[in-house]
């Protein structure tokens, strides 16, 4: 059971202020002591393949949800009477384990199961069912992509006494091939780091996706919206904390976000994006051997390939333009650079980790489906006596920041 | 997504009052319409297996989590500064999904995942690190026992606005053979119904087990509790519900519990009882063919049962002795005797349907784990013309009470 989001997220500023917290000592000196799988190194757990007993299996089980994006929802279901914004949070809360699952090398099958803890009074039945039609539509899409992804079951809990509102989790698992998975700790020097786009709208999408994905949105959602939300919803937020830390933002989920087709709600709400189809098309044509590392920009944002690989410098000089909805969370919020990047992915929710002379294909691949990639940059060795893994980013507005 | 533990619970009374709906229509259009699984009449959902293909098997991914429980071992904790409490809480969570999985007679290997929602200014590193710890510990507990049952990871996601505690939830997965499943659809008239005591200590638990289980402990916690833990623990409870529902018990904590060695917060954070190692020799015993039904108790209590099988009568009118603890909430709290069975499983958390000649083996492997067991009832056919199930419970007070 590893700490979530946090173990490269900040650990002072806005957003420790919200009660996220970085600091899990205790916890650590307890994980790190669990058996950590056959791939130790590797983006998810792996384990023996208990579930079969073959010795050239593995299995992968994993558990993540939504976190605080079902607030946004919920408030923009009670402004506008729209209960059908919650199947994007089911979308949410699916993607933020399919696509961990996705960087270990796993393209399906997934069995999938979903856990809804609600407040019975300010979540109604109606919402229950959009998240429930809205998980199956959301399956059947993704198995159209191509990818078998399978419902088997879930659970929903009256809890009032522990949420008033809701959370909504989902837990996935995939038996692979040892030699099909992607062991991020194959990260050396010398590789080229693509990432791919978190916003725009690709080939599979419907409507423009604002990039910002499941991380990050206790604090967009404080930065970004108005006391109005404070004052009339109550029950969307923690009453200890700070009341300038509460909706300290300039904006109305209606309000129109510079630069983008979408309202401010909206872009808050966009559905994370899945890269499955890239991903299976990408071990298809380039094969495992070829593609060394996937890493899901998830908790801790663009310092979480930190955690991957051994005496590793890693230099991001040309990351792909920021899209709006972190510009206007950044102007809101005057967080500072730092914890931008630590905070929201700022771009790009994937990395692929490759030989130089293999970013062309992927960047091509990428291409086939409308998603915006570049390279991003690239590894070298540490710089550290201690062999180290550090970051050097070279932010929108030209700041070098790192992270170690 | 079928909803938790209220499809048979009571939609007037106490129970309703604290926000905990039976009334789920909206979800039961959803639901009823997505595909049941290769068995549909079954305790759990089993799916085609999905995840290696083989036509003679079947998967099973289920989900759910210790509930309100986790508010107990929290007032538990800030009072008497014993952390170590939230153990139990780790074993709620687990055996709430092995032993539905034992319903269907999945008997491992399972892999389990685990999620914790915490509040982190109220829920510290020293807490997550007692859950994750006494998850791990229990599963070797398990694996003692003869069933094999493996971590595969977990999260903690650190969601202050959502919650001012923690939620502890747990998924877990199997592969079984078709030919294995004990599928409840088989219960029909003639049957006998062996009820294994909730309670008690058996032979693989250390200390005196309330029968409490992870099932009724909203209601249970605010009957029994007195208003000092309202006024010191606001974060404990759902402020929209009737002051006169909100911890209006006569107890402390540390109070006695009549007729038990458990101190009364003791008596109501004992950690669920596991049947794994009954089912295990049960199955192993008398055979899949001979055990027609197993029925966990949990949501809808002792009226759980009435959603397997067709035509049924259930006849339940020799229950084992009610358990102290709950003899104490029905005395604190005066609940009608309908409600107390409907919430809480009264003495038993499981139940056998076998023919009446299988009975005294099945008696006889309980009372080999320690664990007190009788016939409580038996089947026979509906006595309504439109062929509906229903139970008739002869209460330990000689009421006779109909469910349908």
């Amino acid at each position: 059971m590893k700490p979530k989001e946090n173990a490269t997220a900040p650990d002072t500023g806005r957003y420790a202020g919200r009660g996220v917290s970085a600091s899990k000592h205790e916890v650590h000196a307890v994980v790190d002591k669990l058996d950590c799988g056959v791939f130790p190194g590797a983006f998810c757990k792996l384990t023996t393949d208990f579930l079969t007993g073959n010795p050239t299996l593995c299995n992968v089980i994993h558990s993540d949800g939504s976190g605080t994006k079902s607030l946004l929802a919920y408030l923009w279901w009670r402004e506008t009477g729209d209960a059908s914004v919650f199947r994007g949070i089911a979308q949410d809360s699916i993607v933020m384990n399919i696509d961990d699952l996705l960087c270990v090398g796993t393209t399906g099958p997934i069995l999938l199961s979903s856990t809804i803890n609600r407040n019975a009074r300010n979540i109604p039945g109606t919402v229950l069912a959009e998240l429930i039609s809205g998980s199956e539509e959301f399956l059947q899409t993704l198995r159209d992509l191509g990818l078998d992804v399978r419902s088997g079951g879930g659970e929903t809990a009256d809890v009032g006494d522990l949420t008033q509102t809701l959370t909504v989790d989902s837990c996935a698992t995939a038996i692979l091939s040892r030699k099909a998975v992607v062991d991020a700790s194959r990260i050396c020097p010398g590789l080229a780091i693509v990432g791919l786009a978190s916003g725009g709208c690709c080939a599979y999408e419907r409507d423009e996706n604002s990039g910002i994905g499941s991380n990050g949105l206790t604090s967009a959602r404080h930065e970004m919206l108005s006391k109005y939300y404070a004052e009339k919803y109550p029950e969307t937020y923690d009453h200890n904390i700070a009341q300038n830390l509460v909706y300290c933002g300039p904006h109305k989920l209606g309000d129109a976000l510079e630069g983008s087709s979408l309202l401010i709600g909206r872009a808050l709400l966009s559905p994370t994006r899945t890269y499955a189809p890239f991903v299976s098309s990408l071990l298809k044509e380039l094969g495992v051997a070829r593609v060394l590392a996937l890493i899901h920009c998830s908790g801790g944002a663009q310092t979480k390939c930190l955690r991957f690989g051994k005496n590793i410098h890693f230099v991001k000089n040309n990351l792909l333009p920021t899209p709006p909805i972190f510009r206007a969370i950044q102007k809101a919020s005057a967080t500072s650079a730092r914890e931008m990047y630590q905070v929201y992915n700022m771009g790009h929710r994937l990395e692929v980790f490759c030989a130089p002379e293999d970013a062309p294909d992927t960047l091509a691949l990428a291409a086939n489906l409308g998603i915006e990639a570049q390279i991003i940059g690239y590894t070298e060795p540490s710089r550290y006596p201690n062999a180290q893994n550090h970051i050097t980013l070279h932010t929108h507005t030209n700041e070098i920041v790192e992270y170690k």
